[in-house]
């Protein structure tokens, strides 16, 4: 179990931690089964999504924010970042994905992402290898 | 695997089920893995969330419920539950979290939740320590 | 690690591979554990629902459409297809289901779904069993 740190620097924001989840993996030494991420956070999330064109990440955090304005949907707690809990269970906490021959078996254009919806904060993710 | 039963007593709910889920981890006698829960249900999810003010919860549901309105999005499935189908969807049905020295690697404010949108119902939820 | 390959038809479409994950797990001869499953693609994803009612699919599908339309989200994302990208980070990429006695746990009516957001395409579905 390994911890990764990720500073974010604005409200909303999704970091591409793909290559240290590639050097821990690799430091690891194993080969092949599940890396296993998990966001210790409430306002904070875990994705996968295209790693080309930056725009994708921007037309994400867009939508969401019309779908959870962080103010009109008659939210009632009271630190006023009700729309950041509601992000973060809708892309989930979680991500299981498998690796092969030490390399992590992502797609062509996917990378891994984590979700700031309440920044900036310092954000931590586990990391367990098996 | 162990099945975790959870009586729900509304409509829509979140049921904080973190105790169950560590008590059965402490009784594995495992020190270090993953804990998969998987909810055995269409119309519930799992999520993970603040378990500290309970008016996050209610902000969780309430946002859903304007996203996924009952009636009014036109469905078609004869139940009248389709929105629960869909907030199922949104959630999802599955959770990996690492524990450590036979404690759940979860964040200060984070507690394991039964999504009910279906409700009132008896459902299960599989955990597996591995 | 197996490959499920999984040729899609249409735009939007819910597929069912429930068989497929059943028998490429009786073929592993394995009884218990945790079949992981991982989506190759960032405008698809992988879901559980109903897999009695044709209608529920549909309604699912609706409901994402109805929540993130191709256009009017102000999208910048080139390729005009931001809304799948945006539904695969809100279905997820990955789902770990628990099988024993070398079958899956699944509920009653619960089917494994790949959700195909920009079709029709030819998708990977990369499955372990651990």
């Amino acid at each position: 179990m390994h911890i990764l740190r990720v500073k974010t620097t604005t409200r909303e924001q999704l970091v591409d931690i793909t290559r240290e989840v590639e050097t821990r993996l690799a430091r690891s030494g194993k080969s092949e089964g599940i890396c296993t991420l998990f966001v210790q956070h409430t306002t904070a999330g875990l994705t996968i999504n295209e790693n080309a064109d930056p725009d994708v990440s921007r037309d994400i955090l867009a939508a969401l924010r019309t779908l959870v304005p962080n103010n009109g949907m008659g939210f009632r707690h009271g630190e006023g970042n009700s729309d950041a809990h509601v992000k973060s269970s809708l892309v989930g906490p979680s991500l299981a994905i498998p690796f092969s021959n030490g390399r992590l078996a992502l797609g062509t254009w996917q990378g891994i992402y984590l979700c700031e919806f309440d920044g900036p904060r310092d954000r931590k993710v586990v990391l367990s290898i098996g």
